[in-house]
C-alpha cells in the first residue's frame, strides 16, 4: 500500500510518500516540498499547489492520502493562508479520487512515539528510524508529512490487526 | 464583459454572473448557490464546490471573478471553512486561467452605495436596482456574490474612465 502524507501550508507544503509491503516495513519513495512566495498571487500559489501536488499523485498513484487536520491554536492569518492551500490540496486529492483520512498532531505523535506529547526531535527521529534513512528528512514540513503517512499505516494497522 | 462574482462559503458558496456591455448597463445573467453539508465528508464538500463552480464557468466563459477577501474578525474554525471552501473555487478558477480580483466587504458597499456602512438591506436593495430586477436575489450569498461582479465592473469603471 503507498500513501502519500502532506503536511498542509501555503508557503510550505509537506509531502511524502512511503509504501508497505507485506512485511511490517515501510519504505520511503520520496519525499519533497511545495514553495510559494508572498510576491505571487494568492490565487497563482493555490493553483501551482494544485499542479505540484497532482504531478506527486500522477507519480505515485497512492491508495490513501493522510494528511493533518486544520487546528484552530493558530491565529486567524495563519489559518486561513493553512486553510486555503489544504482547500487546493483536498480538491486536487478528490480530483483523483483518493480517500483522504485526517489525524491530529496528537494522534501522529501516538502513533509515531506511543507518547502524546513528543517533540519535534522525537519524532524527526522516529521517522528516520521507522523507514530506516540515514538523515532526518528535511525540511521539517516534509519530516511531518512522512510522520502523517507512517502514521496513516500504523493507526490501520491497530484497526485491522 | 462577463464576471462571476463569488462569495465563498463552505455550507454556501453563493454565485452571480452578469454582463456588461458598451452601455452603462448590467444585466444579470444567472445566480445561485452552492451548497454543502456536515454530514458529507470535508473532501467531499470542497470537490463538490469545485465541480459546481466549473459548470459555472464552463456555462458563462466569465472573463474575470471577484471574490470577497477572506477577513479575519470571523472565528478561526470559520475561517478554516471559508478558507478551505475558497482554496477550492479559486483553484477551479485558475484551472480555467480566469483573472481573479479580491473585493473586502467595505470596498463593495462604497462601490455599490457609495457608503462603506451600507447595511445588508441597503445593499441587496442597490443589487436588484442596477440589474432591474424584479425581487431582491435570495439567498443572501447570491445577492452578495452578485454584489461582488457589480463591485468589479464599478471599479474597473473608475480607474478605466
Amino acid at each position: 500500500m503507498i500513501v502519500l502524507g502532506i503536511d498542509p501550508g501555503l508557503s510550505m507544503a509537506g509531502w511524502g510518500v512511503v509504501e508497505k509491503g507485506n512485511t511490517d516495513k515501510i519504505k520511503m519513495l520520496e519525499y519533497g516540498c511545495i514553495k510559494t512566495g508572498p510576491e505571487q498571487k494568492l490565487a497563482d500559489r493555490l493553483k501551482y499547489i494544485y499542479d505540484e501536488i497532482q504531478t506527486v499523485i500522477k507519480k505515485y498513484n497512492p491508495e490513501v492520502v493522510a494528511i493533518e487536520e486544520l487546528f484552530f491554536l493558530k491565529r486567524a492569518t495563519s489559518v486561513a493562508a493553512v486553510g486555503q492551500a489544504r482547500g487546493a490540496l483536498l480538491v486536487a486529492v478528490c480530483n483523483n479520487n483518493i480517500p483522504v483520512f485526517e489525524y491530529n498532531p496528537r494522534h501522529v505523535k501516538v502513533a509515531l512515539t506511543g507518547y502524546g506529547s513528543a517533540d519535534k526531535h522525537q519524532m524527526q527521529h522516529m521517522v528516520k528510524a521507522v523507514l530506516g534513512l540515514k538523515d532526518i528528512p528535511k525540511p521539517d514540513d516534509s519530516a511531518d508529512a512522512l510522520a502523517m503517512a507512517i502514521c496513516h499505516l500504523n493507526t490501520n494497522r491497530l484497526f485491522k490487526p
